[in-house]
């Protein structure tokens, strides 16, 4: 089975483009309740012996456990933000992705997803407490695990695509570790403004019609700002690791 | 504390207006997949010794175990699909509801929420499989829930609150266990129509600007007949069971 298909630029720009609305849904869907600033502080989870955990980090372990049981992180762009998960008890015959690299952990950057997402959180929420804690954390994974999978799919799919195109560019710098030089090639300005753009506007779109006395509506602008400020680099750091982590022997 | 103020029908129906995007924004993130029909089927969930199970049934019950252990299902709109839960470790101070109903379960339709959700599947997502099993179920899970909160939500608190505005004819209509004369004093068709035509109409302006290279548009029509012929007859349905089992020695 061939895997270069996985590798055309316009299919996985296309399939990042449609991940737009998926984490802009999940991010309006969260923005419903209020920033309930209780649900990040350890010790406040009503949890029987969490002292130490907030419940937000309980629900995102706890999800991850069950995800981690079903599979998810067999996939490539699915790169989880806990660690000692449990091993799947699914067997999935998944097809090769064609991706050149022995650890596939050696690009998670979840860590730094968490820290801008949970800085995300007051900017598109109202602040203050409605008591529905369950709800906020709950729609909180759902948005991170979106963000991530953007991220994580992005910085894997891309790189590839960009290396198979320039190879012996991309080779030379990959020898030299050369994060600096590889940034420069990686990097296609106005591709990057577009897309900030074209955020905007989805996030304008996805709200023009609301009912604001029903809906709560989250800034455009915010959104525009966390995809320059967290989406886009955080994709570009991860190009960077999987390039710095390629194969150079295999194609 | 007082709860009165939880049966505000004007608050009811903004709440139950507001939770039509979640339902439509999740309804849309479930169709960016293919049918995947191995997801329904028995035996196919690659999971090891669930030859009895599809992997949507196994995901379902695993969601709600997670769920049930952080304490969803003991708020009042959060009725479980799945029977034999466990038992919540977390304890949360929940506000009294105000409803007057001994056991909340009397009011549980989430077997035929179920039913007409998957009878809905094939009527969003296209056709086929696109070996995304993982994510498909996971969104049917994520879109049940929401359905499910809209309709038990409504359920309830419209109940009581008509209850409260007409406690006399209620009251005669119930002790004479009178279903059809319940459903004609629930009943405002005008209130339904408009429903069904704004939901027609938010699923339209949800993708009004979507670019259709990347992203799989859902038929507004099947959201409106999904309303018209599920969501909300089983929201009158529970309604009248409500009422059915409505304790009247109480205020």
């Amino acid at each position: 089975m061939t895997t270069s298909g996985n590798f055309d630029l316009e299919k996985i720009t296309s399939l990042l483009e449609g991940l737009e609305e998926t984490i802009i849904f999940k991010l309006i869907d969260r923005a419903q309740f209020r920033l309930n600033p209780a649900v990040y502080m350890p010790g406040q989870s009503g949890f029987a012996g969490a002292a130490q955990q907030s419940l937000f980090s309980l629900r995102l372990r706890s999800q991850e456990e069950m995800d981690a049981r079903f599979g998810r992180f067999c996939v490539a762009e699915e790169r989880p933000f806990c660690a000692r998960l449990p091993r799947p008890r699914r067997t999935a015959a998944l097809p090769p992705t064609g991706l050149c690299i022995e650890d596939i952990n050696a690009v998670n950057l979840s860590g730094k997803i968490l820290s801008t997402y949970l800085d995300l959180v007051p900017r598109i929420c109202r602040k203050g407490d409605d008591g529905h804690y369950g709800s906020s954390v709950e729609h909180d994974v759902y948005a991170l695990q979106a963000i991530a999978r953007r991220i994580h799919y992005g910085a894997l799919y891309v790189a590839e695509s960009k290396f198979l195109h320039d190879r012996s560019r991309y080779t030379r710098l990959i020898l030299e570790k050369d994060v600096k030089g590889l940034i420069s090639l990686l990097t296609r300005p106005g591709v990057e403004d577009r897309i900030m753009v074209r955020i905007r506007d989805k996030v304008d779109f996805a709200q023009a019609n609301v009912n604001r006395t029903s809906r709560h509506v989250i800034d455009s602008g915010v959104v525009f700002r966390f995809y320059r400020a967290a989406v886009i680099p955080l994709t570009k750091r991860g190009e960077v690791l999987y390039l710095l982590n390629r194969t150079l022997d295999q194609q």
